[in-house]
């Protein structure tokens, strides 16, 4: 038994506490890392900027964490002259009343109400500062949105240093999140809107709820990750002239702008709502797929409609789209049933989910289009598709039109991610945390 | 005065009798021009599609026949053995019940019933064969939809034949619509839903009517040209990989799929209707352009929120929006007033619109980004803005942000085309006929 499990033992699950020689003051500490979630049903538009509710209910699928996290490290000390946070080893400034700002002092509260006013003999965590200290395992470039899992993992540490809550180790064998990670999901929300979703394995969805406080803007697991172990995702990371458009400025804009997004949030998105959760519950991968590309098109529909408007797909998400397009008709011509869906977040990168044993053909095929340097973006064979060497084009399937698309220049897909559905956030050993005993980021140190 | 100016004094206008020495039976011909026409408010769905009522109202430029045209020669002789077409010298066949056989026999109808009944002494064209020539002054690899102005063509052609109708000689100093104009688009329009816009000249509205028998989905004139003849378009010819989806399928997978489309038909295009209308007569061009630039941006937007998507802009598009985009914002800051608008069919091309004075800056700007090998793509330089030699990039506007867009390789967009509004269908001389005296495209004699 490591240190850790001995002062996890003495304290609440996730508080660990230590004395140096150099720091006599009690510190806690928890590091605990969240996944990325991707949507199937796309949010897209707030109807409150500060407090971060959405136009529209949301539904995603959270990615295993095995492949793509944030981890994060918190430690509270009395010793702290300041409130301080280390983003990929860069401090950022925390400015008052900003969102991370707001969402730590959310948690200060729920702890003073919740624990130290219930029971006075608990360190005033609530009134000694922060040192935090944040790493996504995944490059920026990649494109993928790191301030869901970020938001996700600084609000799962600190609620665990905080004993508000007790997201699981791991590995374990009946991971299942607690019961109040809906009332956390609250406050990610408020850090970033779709961090309230990676608070959950498995299928998640965001409850735009009515309150205009926003005590119901929530997330709630629909289904945990065991319920369709077979579902996986192929992410094409594409390359990208430039920086498009943030999602927190084009959203709004989109709401300012967009005559279609009304239709969108009223009479489209509350049914497909319904319908993927049914499609989830009974493991319809057809319906899951229709539903998860049209909603896609359908968010990038609206970025279209938004003036001046906002693209986020270009040449190569199309051609991807086109041959996962393909693809599907082959398929359904063959056996009456769709292959992948692709789904397109505020950028080119595809996510195409399928299942499992359809990965490696739909990477053979891609690279028909797509030649990728491996030897300069390895891939990562996390589920032993290709044995030694790098996966390599194959025949087009039977019957497929291979001028869908042209053949692309080199790199074009920059790197492809295989990942599968995950899990929720995970409190971890203290040998992962990223902070030194001087409270700083030990990358700096 | 020619031999065609006597017979047409001698006839009514339009049509034109001759004699030659191997074919002794009389023979009417009238050969007519039609202009292009580029909407700004968008066509994009049929509720019917035999006689193609459109899901919503549209409005159009139409650009001047100086240098974009189709010309049709139509001759009507008792000796023919049966109705022939041929486009840009080829034969096309005629299938019965198909659009063109339709609306040949919508014209004879009209023939026989306004014109041979009610005066027995006219010769009963309405029984006889037809050769019809028509050919497209620009090339169909410029990607312009040539069907708009090919069935307004054909149609004004038979109807001078016929007696229906007298579109104006050119040059007149005082063209203006023939009165039933209106119901001559009702056929046109049978032929390619867009045409009935390109019977009028200036600024043309399709009303889409209620009738099921489409009796009133017709077009009329919002202006004519002389309204606002500084009015100039700038057509950007753009590299295309591959032919996209048809109009006529991708609209009605459109209708079948987007649950947008019915918003945009039933909450947006009405209003915007009005007010494109109320900025024409205004000559208000910042509300012209903005609504113009909207709506096609939401063309584009129901269009990909059709399933399977269908994309008809690409990134070179999409530069093009950027930057119209870019300069009209650096305009807004230093006059308050947008420079240009652009648009885009189904299709990749632009159609920018702006006022005649900004062409050359807009140009300008567009080649610093756009090198185009003039010397293989000739500019027709028919406003005389560039002297001797090819028009060559400028210095960005003041406070223009250059990194809107990358430089592309020579000839993304391989050509420009500068044109203005203008007007409708003309007759032209005996001079311009397409038909040899045997009845056949001089083009293949």
């Amino acid at each position: 038994m490591t240190r850790m499990h001995e002062l996890l033992e003495k304290y609440p699950v996730g508080k660990v506490s230590y004395l140096t020689s150099s720091l006599m003051s009690p510190v806690y500490q928890v590091t605990a890392s969240a996944p990325v979630n991707i949507a199937c049903i796309k949010y897209w538009g707030k109807r409150d900027t500060t407090l971060i509710l959405p136009t529209n209910s949301s539904l995603s699928v959270t990615l295993s964490q095995d492949n793509l996290r944030s981890t994060t490290t918190s430690r509270s000390s009395s010793s702290f002259e300041k409130t301080r946070l280390w983003l990929n080893g860069v401090e950022e400034v925390i400015k008052p009343g900003a969102r991370l700002d707001r969402c730590l002092a959310e948690l200060r509260r729920m702890r003073k109400e919740n624990v130290e006013d219930k029971d006075p003999s608990v360190p005033k965590l609530s009134t000694w500062n922060l040192h935090i200290a944040s790493y996504n395992n995944f490059p920026t470039a990649a494109g993928l949105a790191s301030s869901a899992s970020g938001f996700a993992a600084l609000t799962a540490s600190v609620a665990a240093l905080y004993g508000l809550n007790a997201f699981p180790q791991h590995p374990s064998s009946s991971y299942s999140p607690p019961a109040d990670a809906s009332q956390l999901s609250l406050i990610a929300r408020q850090g970033s809107g779709s961090a309230c979703r990676s608070l959950f394995g498995g299928f998640v969805a965001w409850e735009m709820g009515k309150d205009s406080n926003g005590r119901d803007s929530l997330a709630i697991q629909v289904a945990p990750e065991s319920h369709w172990p077979s579902l996986h995702a192929l992410i094409c990371v594409v390359n990208s002239g430039k920086k498009g458009t943030s999602s927190t400025a084009g959203m709004q804009e989109t709401v300012l702008t967009s005559e279609l997004l009304k239709s969108r949030i009223k009479d489209v998105v509350p049914s497909r709502m319904s319908s993927i959760t049914q499609a989830i519950l009974a493991k319809d991968f057809d319906s899951f797929a229709k539903i998860t590309m049209q909603d896609s098109n359908q968010f990038h529909a609206v970025c279209l409609d938004t003036f001046p408007p906002i693209f986020y797909l270009n040449d190569v998400s199309r051609a991807i789209i086109a041959i996962i397009t393909e693809l599907n008709r082959v398929s359904v011509e063959a056996t009456g049933h769709l292959v992948a869906a692709y789904t397109f977040d505020a950028g080119p990168n595809a996510v195409i989910y399928t299942e499992s044993e359809n990965i490696k053909t739909i990477i053979q095929l891609l690279l028909n289009y797509f030649p990728i340097d491996f030897a300069a973006s390895p891939f990562n064979d996390s589920f032993q598709l290709f044995g030694v060497g790098h996966p390599s084009a194959a025949p087009f399937p039977k019957g497929f039109n291979e001028n869908v698309s042209r053949v692309w220049e080199k790199d074009s897909i920059k790197g492809l991610i295989h990942t599968k559905i995950g899990d929720g956030p995970r409190v971890l050993g203290e040998e992962e945390s990223l902070l030194n005993v001087e409270g700083i980021p030990k990358t700096l140190a």
